[in-house]
């Protein structure tokens, strides 16, 4: 018996969108009122869809565009050899492409994570089964995630960026809230948990100078006692001694401390300093950075992200090596939709250890562009999607629409600086601060 | 659209055989007339049947009926959480578990590696697709393989252990015959690449004192040439001054030289003095043994098994491993027939990079217990199987007839030492001999 081909790509859409998101303060400035995603369409011979969400970028966008031609006519099964056709067009990423800022720039791993996840979602559908199931079925039903604190400026975000609805309530008026020192990130906490059942908090910090971000930490601890466990994020703006003399004091009440100071030398020196566990999206953030990593120890754990490492059987694999060298695993994020969100959740459920509660912006955007709407937390976790593929529809009322927001908003790519500028006029980013 | 359960498993079949094996020296002894293997067949409650193939061990094979209960009303799908059943169970393995042989001892990863291939043969078949697009899909059509010398005795195995044929001719006569020296050796190997199309060659080494070993590598160079790679493998049995002396004199002629020596800290110090490339399936056997490897770096190669390393899908994060750490990867055997055969291919099929053609012991065996009878190689490799799962069908009255050969010989483990002392009165294993 002769197998049939698989369905071939008949057809690939990108459109980029423009999400409506607050005014998030973190390390490299402010967030735009909008943040950019790229949403990708595959459709096969025979008409099924596949699709897949990436952060947006317009040279990443014209990258995808490029790609089309390599990928029409493929089996969406032939996965590996999609990713090998793709490496000798664009080349593998360095680390050095990544950037200093928080968020990651490399083209390669964004191409066939769009590419991959939408691929999947195709062959979960053809195959009736959810994409967990193609990474070796859940090992749970429902992926716990954390509440993720920003400090932040009054207002919502969108075209009325700093403006607020006075009739707002409960979460939706805490997330319009301004969020500038301790006590206001310890009620936005209490909000967002309350909203979502959130069991573990994370602040973006690298905002303010450490004491006071510090002091966030220890309010945070006050409010919501030891069983709640804690992170926070200065994204390496530290220099290693700020990140051991400040590290040191939150000993007792951190379950890990990510991204303190800049550079795996540096990570590993902070290390062996401190008895709170380190974690890492900026250190060690691709397969090239982990020999290093392991040799001198920069980190215990990695915060993956399917859009930065390549995709979902990627994740995979550095799972497994996680395991092998004794290192936790849990997720990265930036401001996403439901689409992402879906992958990161088969991703989450397919994972053989989850020792940490994943992150996700999620609760600070408030569009969707998938059917139904947006995805329900309970007591912070999200329940794995129960169709096959990624479990979830483009909503296409939706995408025109966030797609119209991103021809109007007139930004091509993430630059928090000068949205940081309009706030603080001559403000510069530092990849070291204190 | 909520997806159905996948395919639940209703009944498990563990069925040992024995094969024809024919008297092979080796650094453990001398193979017995029979090699045992042993089949697993699992039926889901729909009635498709998946099938797979690990060596056989009475101890494993009790381990496997254990199982069962443990099994069976499974979706075979969920191998995540099968692994995850079995490890509760029967804990991880150690490597001390392994055993000084050359073959693996181990039983979670010889249980798990039954289960996973007979459910992905399942998934294979549900779906539609061959398992090599389980595993992200083809880099290659066809798998390379490399000749595998044995010095042996006469005979070629089975009830006339060591009587032959008188009119074989071809291979079935070079495989009868005896292969005691270097100009035997080339024979052999003239023979082989003669029947198969190889295009590489290895030599099971660790039978005769070292320079005897070495001349037949020398001589298989004079015969093949400069553009036959060669390999030989003794099994570990040399000391670190024997490997470093004859590893330099070989140095010339081998593409790598596999287990020279014992352990890793051993290998590491060969590693060091030598230019030629280390491989093993003896000194970093199992995920634990990786970050060891790594830290003191004692081997380039490593020889996947996806009946020792847990399946495919850990082969396939192994793949990952080694790409990661630039170590080289290819691909261990022992005596087998075609289900192992044709999981190996598609491993084989789906690894992303492929530098060196993978071991089979294939050729020495006569038996089959797939419907079609035994596989074809050309130009030393074998193409996909084109059917969904493993693309093999199971031949019941085959495997009828090779479970007599096991209850009829009354082997219950491979231990090749006693069938030495068969031809050598007292002979006995060392793990280090010269
Ligand atoms: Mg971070
Ligand atoms: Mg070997």
């Amino acid at each position: 018996m002769h197998y049939k081909s698989g369905p071939r790509i008949k057809e690939i859409t990108i459109t980029p969108i423009a999400v409506v998101d607050p005014p998030l303060l973190n390390a490299a400035g402010l967030h735009a009122p909008y943040a950019l995603r790229t949403i990708m369409e595959v459709i096969t011979d025979d008409n099924i869809s596949g699709i897949s969400e990436i952060p947006g970028n317009k040279d990443i966008d014209a990258a995808l565009e490029e790609a089309k031609a390599l990928l029409i006519g493929r089996d969406v099964f032939q996965l590996n050899e999609i990713r090998h056709v793709l490496v000798e067009r664009f080349g593998t990423d360095t680390s050095a492409q990544r950037g200093e800022t928080p968020w990651d720039q490399r083209k390669l791993v964004h191409i066939f994570s769009a590419v991959e996840v939408a691929c999947m979602d195709i062959i979960g559908k053809v195959t009736g089964r959810p994409i967990v199931d193609l990474l070796g079925g859940k090992m749970r039903d429902r992926v716990p995630f954390s509440a993720y604190l920003f400090y932040k400026y009054e207002g919502a975000g969108g075209e009325l960026a700093f403006d607020i609805d006075p009739n707002a309530t409960g979460w939706a008026a805490a997330r319009q809230a301004s969020a500038l020192n301790p006590s206001e990130i310890v009620a936005q906490a209490q909000a967002m948990c309350k909203e979502f059942g959130f069991q573990s908090i994370k602040l973006k910090g690298g905002v303010f100078e450490p004491r006071q971000e510090v002091d966030a930490m220890f309010a945070l601890y006050e409010a919501f006692g030891p069983n709640v466990p804690l992170r926070v994020d200065p994204n390496a703006l530290w220099t290693v001694e700020t990140a051991i003399k400040y590290g040191k004091e939150m000993e007792p009440i951190l379950e890990y401390l990510e991204d303190p100071t800049r550079g795996q030398e540096n990570m590993a020196k902070v290390r062996k300093a401190l008895k709170t566990p380190l974690a890492t999206n900026m250190c060690t953030t691709s397969f090239e950075d982990i020999p290093n990593s392991v040799a001198i120890g920069s980190e215990d754990i990695i915060l993956s992200d399917h859009h930065f490492w390549g995709g979902l059987r990627a994740s995979m694999t550095l799972s497994g090596i996680c395991e092998t060298f004794g290192r936790g695993l849990s997720m990265h994020s930036n401001s996403h939709l439901g689409i992402s969100l879906a992958a990161m959740v088969h991703l989450g459920a397919a994972l053989p250890k989850m020792t940490y509660a994943l992150d996700t912006h999620y609760p600070w955007q408030s569009d969707e562009i998938i059917v139904g709407g947006r995805f329900k937390f309970e007591d912070g976790a999200v329940l794995v999607p129960q169709g096959p593929g990624l479990g979830v529809e483009l909503d296409r009322e939706a995408l025109a629409k966030l797609h119209q927001n991103y021809l109007a908003c007139g930004l091509t790519k993430r630059d928090d600086e000068p949205e940081m500028q309009k706030k603080v006029p001559g403000w510069k980013f530092k990849s070291v601060r204190w």
